[in-house]
């Protein structure tokens, strides 16, 4: 907690913290634990495609929130107040967000907050790419003070210390739910690897100030792929402010080479050009028709070269 | 499966296997995956507390099967026989068994699978202890070759290799039943720390004759508990065939020292005479009411020690 509490101006306590295997066992289980029968919970669309999974399998309802490229594919307090019924019992943040890269704001985050104050909702907030943010201060729930009241945060070690083969997971919560946590960890899992946490221990007493170097590395690429994706035709592009991800809208592209949709415009990129973006509608319903997901974990060289193939197959295509 | 073929003479394929984070999660999803609500799964107690917890939580019924120490608390087939009911769905078997140490006979392996075939049950056997086998031939479920009809094995590395902080399990069933774990997985946790997987390729590599040394050295220890256990005052014992686990009834030194039952007499051990074991009741139920689980898991000096200390404990008890 001594980390993330000097990072967020919190006062996390150690029976407040659960370490767990990966961060997605951490989606598993809160959304387990907190889901009954016939609950509706808000599930971001496009969106991780674990979430709705795991909904569905505690016998809850997802109830999808379609993130709008015209809000930068942010789910906004009002999204989620357009989708309440009596039935909701919570609500699935990831921000910044797989695999549109939106950001919340400040007001995002509060009003959220005051949403499940006033419905008594819980928030998961599924934040793996907190320090990959590239524009402007990041709002963590963690920084208001309601967190303990309503929250879920989860975090991880595969993103910032890009050991996601180690399966380090964070779930922070006020303590009767990290008991419960405990409880059906220790049925599912009993325990992460125990050498590996103290590695994370001591990677959490180093802190993260090599990672400003490696933050800035990321911004440039994604401004690579934001000019390279200018020069495309039939594509318009909302500028991510955080995460590794952009998602472009590819809709007018997919008509002029004659694709029904994204998935058959994606298997073709990859077949003939070589090139492998994900459809948008691998996450994991409608909300992603007409977009691609561009991860830039390579070097710019490799996105440039990316881009060259892409626009030599577009040219050759268009004729 | 090449280290699991030799070593039990059967022709288990890749897509027969999936690696979890320990045992217990393939007790978890293999629970989870097989039983629905209302369903029962007959479990032995004493036990291993997570086949209860696991199957409640699944929302079927557990059946208990109490062991008796007659049958050297064998779950032997005729015990099945007579628990099964129109919703049985499957039998939990623990060979060797913690914490009796009871380890199944050939006649006991071929009954349960006839039962399965009969009734069209899931064996859900977990063999981690399998290497610690002291008596005669270990006979896995593996060993026939109906076990890919009826028989999900789990077993994993914390007890032959002595690595329980790798979290590294082993399910090995028919390929339908491992398409579903590994769907489960992707939800549940991803995958097992990947780097750990290569070390253990590389310990199944180098095969398991360094174990016999250890085996001989559990054997001893087993004896020296035996030993030890026989100068006690109203102790009997049935000798363990397996696992690192004594399992003596104690009800008479309990009633001679003038506690209400094991867990009382449990405590006083602790506290007074410094020397732990548990009680049988910690798994789960009432099977294991009037007998302690010794584990002798220490060198046999610290074993010596410890009945030292707890027959003069007895003695000064006794006046």
């Amino acid at each position: 907690p001594i980390y993330l509490n000097t990072k967020y101006g919190t006062d996390v306590k150690p029976e407040e913290v659960a370490i767990t295997v990966g961060a997605k066992s951490a989606v598993f289980m809160s959304i387990v634990l907190l889901t009954r029968m016939g609950d509706e919970v808000i599930v971001p669309d496009p969106g991780f495609p674990t979430y709705e999974c795991v909904v569905r399998y505690a016998g809850g309802r997802p109830v999808f929130s379609i993130l709008k490229e015209e809000n930068e594919f942010r789910i906004t307090p009002s999204d989620v107040d357009n989708l309440l019924t009596k039935n909701t019992r919570g609500v699935i943040v990831n921000s910044p967000h797989n695999p549109t890269g939106s950001t919340l704001s400040r007001d995002d985050v509060e009003g959220l907050l005051e949403i499940a104050e006033k419905r008594n909702l819980f928030i998961i907030s599924d934040e793996i790419y907190e320090d990959y943010v590239y524009e402007g201060k990041y709002y963590s729930f963690l920084t208001f003070p309601e967190w303990r009241d309503y929250v879920i945060y989860i975090s991880g070690m595969s993103k910032t210390w890009a050991v996601p083969g180690f399966r380090f997971g964070i779930i922070i919560a006020r303590k009767e739910v990290i008991k419960k946590i405990e409880l059906l960890a220790t049925n599912i899992y009993s325990c992460p690897p125990s050498h590996l946490q103290y590695a994370a221990l001591k990677a959490f007493e180093m802190g993260i100030e090599w990672f400003d170097r490696i933050r800035d590395e990321y911004r440039m690429r994604r401004d690579v792929v934001l000019e390279e994706l200018s020069r495309l035709p039939g594509v318009k592009t909302v500028k991510p402010r955080g995460a590794f991800y952009v998602f472009p809208n590819v809709r007018e592209l997919t008509r002029m080479l004659g694709y029904k949709d994204v998935d058959e415009l994606s298997r073709a990129m990859l077949f003939e050009a070589g090139v492998l973006m994900l459809p948008g509608t691998a996450f994991p319903l409608y909300g992603g028709e007409g977009y691609m997901r561009i991860s830039y974990v390579l070097p710019v060289e490799a996105i440039r070269e990316g881009f060259n193939k892409l626009r030599d197959w577009i040219e050759s295509k268009m004729g």
